[in-house]
Order: structure tokens, then sequence, then C-alpha cells
């Protein structure tokens, strides 16, 4: 995302506010991880919550080719916001590139964020405790959002953050 | 995909028939790419429709990182179904791993993918012949199909293919 086409709008109040309403408000999102068996990338849908400081956070059962990628190249991007009704591509998305950090078990971090996931997303009680289950921390780096035709911007991880 | 963990099913007819769904009447989907500047995954949203022989295809502009991406790297995979109402985790997905082919505005595959996009979304008459703007071919390798919570299959391409 370092080129701007001249294709790109000046990053403005109400930018910031679609990019965190997109990344606060989901319930899920599109994963993109690498594959470190063979490099190709890899995409799966995911549980979002949030933890206190804004960061969307993930729990992923270690099974899982995601989980075995994180753990290999901790590299990611995320898609938020879905398409309503009429044309896919006239509803807003957000691709934010991110540095996943894992959520040790036994640090403080785990029992807030369990919180916080299980807040919203209750049905996960059935698993949230399974011994291969954890937690990463997707934090932010950049940001691409396309609000509809002709409506993309490129914002900072700062733009992310609540005001 | 090449290791097969227990917890993968047995690919059956079911199976089959969920994961061609899921690809042959989406509308759109999640495309992942490696972005060529850094190497980072990078995933966004496309249009989908279908060529003759069951490979999905998209239309892409020149400006966007993805179509950059593919220029350089044509490795892709991508994420069909949509989560409905209740629990995202609930509802089939399937990520197809595709080599992807470029297709030649010149060449006699353009006119009949053009008119098979076209079909399927009228309103992309708008920009559909921009210059700027081409088709790419998603050729599927393999799948790894979510049929929903302990329902994990790995597919080949053969098992991609309409009956």
């Amino acid at each position: 995302m370092s080129d701007k086409p001249s294709v790109i709008r000046e990053t403005d109040g109400d930018a910031r506010k679609q990019a965190r309403d997109l990344m606060h408000t989901a319930a899920h999102a599109a994963l993109a991880v690498i594959d470190p068996e063979n490099g190709f990338p890899s995409v799966s849908r995911v549980l979002i919550a949030m933890d206190t400081d804004g960061v969307p956070v993930i729990l992923v059962s270690g099974l899982s080719s995601h989980t075995k990628a994180l753990g290999k190249d901790p590299r990611a991007s995320v898609l938020f916001g879905e398409p309503g009704k009429g044309d896919p591509l006239a509803h807003p998305r957000l691709t934010v590139r991110c540095a996943t950090q894992r959520i040790d078990r036994q640090g403080e971090a785990h029992e807030r964020i369990r919180g916080r996931f299980l807040d919203r997303h209750p049905k996960s009680q059935l698993y949230i405790d399974f011994p291969d289950f954890c937690f990463f921390r997707l934090v932010p780096l950049d940001a691409s959002l396309n609000g509809g035709f002709g409506k993309a911007y490129i914002l900072s991880s700062n733009d992310l953050m609540m005001p």
C-alpha cells in the first residue's frame, strides 16, 4: 500500500469513523495468512471480538491451518464489512494489515480477552476453554477502506484507533 | 493442506455437492493474494461469476492492489459462503486454492467470460469495458470445506468440478 494512485482520497473524519465502525462492530471477518508449507495465501472465516484498546481478537483452534500459519509467520490481513442487499461492491469494506500476537493462556491478558470474547459470542462457551484453542490479537499496521465505488482511502494505525 | 489431522472427514457425495454449490452460486467472495512489495497476505472482496467449465472468474481494476499482486504471483485463495443469521461459524464455507490466469482482452475467452459475467452482474456494464479492467480465471487446485462445527473436508480439484 505504499503507492498512492490518484484514486485514493484524502482521509477525513468520515472515513476514519466508517473504518472504525466496520472493525469494531464485526462479529466475523475473513482472515488471510501465509501457508508456511508452500507460501500460498490462505483465507478463512474467523469470529471477531475487540480487546479493551480497540484491537481485534480472534479465537482459533490449534488444529486449523490458519493457527499453524500464524505460528510460523505473524503477518495477516483481515477483511471486515458484510455486503447487504444489492451490489456487493456498493457496500463498504475494510482490509486491515495486522501483526498478530498469540495470547499466553497463563498471562493476565487471557482472562480479559476471554471475557470480552464471551460477551460478544456467548456460544463460544462450548469450546473457548478447549486446550488446543487460543486467542490472537490482530494489531493493526495500516488499512485500506473501500467505502463504495470511487471511495478508496488508505488509513494508518492511528486512524483506526478509537477517538 | 498436505497434513490430514483426524478431524478431517472422508469426502463423500454430500461434501462435493455442498462445495460445488458454495462455489457456483456465489455472487462475491474474499480473495487472498500475496502483496509483491512486502510478502504480506492481502484480502479483499471481489465479484464472482462462473466460466462454462465451472471455473470461477473475477473482474478487477488494474488500479487495485490485488490485480498488481496477481501480476507478480498468480497464487490465490478464495473464501466462498456467506454467514446467515446466528452463529457465523455454523454456516458452511469453502476455501479454494487457485492458480489464476489473466484473460487476454483480444482472445476468444474474453467475449465468452464477459457475457457470463454480465449475466450474473448486470450493473458491471458501467465499468466492464474500462481499459484498465480485466478478467482472471481462478483455476482450483484444491479446497478446504467447513460444513459447520466438526464437518471439515479436504477436496481435490476433481471434487469441485461439475458432475
